[in-house]
């Protein structure tokens, strides 16, 4: 299974001479990564793309190739077989769609054969329909849009390459690096467990995230899922749970789903997380990419006011965190005296929510409040909403860096994690302030709503370890 | 009332020659939004403020002030609200905290004293604790810090001034317009209900959102609410819902809540719409204000693929819109058969949501996709899913644009409403797509889960009106 992450050689079945063409953009996306295999065009029509030949077959490849991408259209992916068996690959995963997801008897069989033909070759398929590995460490990007993150420690198995492709835009967007991923389509040979079972063995892979749509094999899935999160956070979300979802997932790869609630259990008793969409799975990603699960036990002291008024935000933290079952713990009696006299009572609102707004612009006040959350023993952990809208634009640039540089530092300097809440905005200086925080590993979080779920999640998964 | 929103002269007690003091950036941000009032700034030490000068009382004003705003310590307003009396105020609000919210009886009983001087006085209090009223059309910006949006149709009644400067804020993300809008604070004198009442009848608001912690006055603020949601959609956010939110509350606004689910019930009796949070408001007056309820029924067609895969996204669609309840029809047989033609089967998941990826690049396809939808009689309403991410980026700026002219022309040439999903990201190509979409009316809200909930609503709201 390495060798499909580490190949020697990568040959792009369906690149040609023009630079449009899926098969082409494919191997033009490998090349401009920086790929560490070699990698080659292969087209029965010959000719060059960018200066390099492009092979009339897998056959006449000049070096190894362990890894075939297959951009041709089904009606002639058996030929190709015949050479990947004969060049010795190890696998091949098919762009090419138009099997068992279509419905039709015929090209579900035809899927079959396809596998059958694999095996008798001694290699392995992938997909089909799919955008298969994904090896950031080994220049290897995310299918033919040179699409390509940091290198980092998460890891994904995915049923859809257009949500693997949005998971890994929003690690993008928040610096979150991965050691690698597949996108696994119809799954008709390798199936889901087999890479979480490599995942879960892989040194490189702190947290491994799933999208799943079905599987053939449902006791090998759960075994591995088992495994894998005895060892490491994995974290689950299965689409198609209502019943128009699984006609979409039966359209988009042919799966066959399980009742919604027999999922949900199965993933509990492994111990893995299940998330319900797109968004959940990626902010708990970030979390657990940038937090881990924590130590000890799971409250959250929460600030707020640091760049308006601070009381309705006391209250919208309240409900939602109460609403998803966080622990906030009240303020001891010590603490809310030092606060009485630091941020003073008028205009505040001095309990677990702090509100700050009345000392709003001093980062030396914001950082004694965060250390009073973090010197009490039931507080694990500290979350700073900071409006990042027209009045933090407001501030000047040097007491918006000093905020910054507090937040930034805060787990450096009180052994607890931070997690920032930071909505959308168009204000100028919310790039930078949000490079800044997750340059030192302070996840920042797109809402209230998105933060409490995923602190739940992160929560749920702390207190089940320590159980 | 009509006088609070469009007075003839307002003046600022605290304003003084120290720029940076809170009375002088609230002079100075009512000077700088164009204010159509007279700004007065009024400090016993007197002086001169941007060359203007600094009246050291009320009573010196040279011409009519029906505004006043307090930015003066408790301790001084006494003697204001007698100048208040002697000049003939209309009202005042009170920036000035520390009254009831401080949980102390002292404070709670000065906040009755100031009322009842108001009241001998012949004016009306709002707050304290607040910061007031909001009128773009007459140049009166939100607070100190100079936030003004356009002037258009959407009304706001608010007792957590924080949480109104982020509606305001989401408002100038989104180019959504206000009326007018008030922060109301502890609500000791005017309430919800008054303003309620107001914006009810006022030919200029179109649409009302509301946040409450509490009420002093439940049977009055039912009857107001029921009167406003007979004429106008009415948005009700109540915080404060769970234990650990209403002490957040009770610190807040000094706030005596109701039990959760009197307040839900309640409001849904007055034939308002309850939302849950900040997020939900918003998004749920952002439809209100650029969509309003459907004509007819509530069905939605959805369109996806626009930018990546669209298998994923139609599972996730479909769970998420199963879950809020939303009703996503089947396509007509007809209507599939077009789809098979135009898009193509392979690759492609052709029920309701359509993924067009396979044609991805044609605004061609795309426009006829959704007219296809637009026709079918039990679709009054389409949502096309376009992430913006690295894969859009990597479009030709012609591409984007013609996608971008199909999206902003569709409801003038279908006469349906349309709705954007887009995912925030730092693509360049982001804003300029949002601004145009935003400019033609059609809603762009910022992730799946978020618009199916404020689409459940606008639909619940839609079909509650016509039952």
């Amino acid at each position: 299974m390495k060798q499909l992450f580490y190949p020697q050689g990568i040959a792009v079945a369906g690149a040609s001479r023009d630079p449009s063409k899926i098969g082409s953009l494919w191997a033009q996306s490998l090349i401009s990564a920086g790929c560490k295999a070699a990698v080659y065009a292969i087209n029965p029509a010959g000719g060059e793309i960018d200066g390099r030949p492009i092979y009339s077959s897998l056959r006449h490849t000049p070096g190894p190739v362990d890894l075939v991408i297959s951009c041709i259209p089904r009606e002639q992916v058996m030929s190709l077989l015949d050479d990947c068996a004969a060049k010795g690959v190890i696998a091949v995963y098919f762009y090419t769609a138009g099997f068992r997801e279509t419905g039709k008897d015929e090209w579900a069989g035809f899927e079959h054969a396809v596998v059958e033909r694999a095996k008798k070759g001694g290699f392995r398929i992938i997909g089909p329909n799919c955008f298969g590995v994904y090896c950031p460490e080994h220049g290897i990007p995310y299918g033919p849009f040179q699409l390509i993150t940091a290198h980092g420690s998460a890891g994904l198995v995915c049923q859809s390459s257009g949500n693997m492709g949005k998971i890994l835009e929003y690690g993008l967007e928040n610096w979150v690096g991965f050691s690698k991923g597949v996108s696994i389509g119809n799954a008709a040979d390798l199936e889901a467990g087999d890479f979480l079972e490599y995942l879960a063995a892989d040194s490189k892979t702190r947290t491994i995230a799933m999208y799943l749509e079905g599987t053939r094999n449902p006791r090998g899935l759960f075994d591995a899922l088992k495994m894998a999160a005895s060892r490491k956070p994995v974290i689950v979300w299965k689409g198609g749970s209502s019943s128009a979802g699984a006609r979409a997932a039966s359209s988009h790869t042919g799966a066959l789903g399980a009742e919604a609630g027999v999922w949900s259990g199965a993933v509990k008793q492994a111990g893995a997380l299940e998330v319900g969409n797109l968004e959940e799975l990626c902010d708990t990603l970030l979390l657990m990419d940038k937090v881990g699960p924590l130590p000890g036990g799971a409250g959250l002291g929460a600030v707020c006011g640091v760049t308006d008024g601070g009381g309705g935000e006391a209250v919208l933290i309240s409900d939602l965190c109460a609403a998803d079952g966080i622990d906030v713990p009240g303020l001891a009696p010590g603490a809310e005296r030092e606060l009485d006299d630091l941020v003073g009572r008028v205009g505040s609102v001095l309990c677990n929510p702090v509100d700050l707004s009345q000392k709003q612009r001093s980062a030396a006040v914001l950082d004694r409040v965060l250390c009073l959350l973090a010197e009490q023993g039931d507080i694990d952990m500290v979350m700073v909403y900071l409006n990042a809208g027209v009045i933090l634009e407001r501030f000047p640039a040097d007491v918006i860096q000093s905020i910054t540089q507090v937040l930034a530092g805060f787990r450096r300097r009180n052994g607890k994690p931070l997690v920032v809440v930071m909505p959308p905005g168009r204000a100028k200086c919310r790039e930078g302030v949000h490079e800044a925080l997750s340059m030192q590993g302070v996840p920042v979080l797109p809402g209230m709503q998105r933060a409490a779920r995923a602190l739940r999640n992160l929560m749920v998964y702390t207190l089940r370890r320590s159980a």
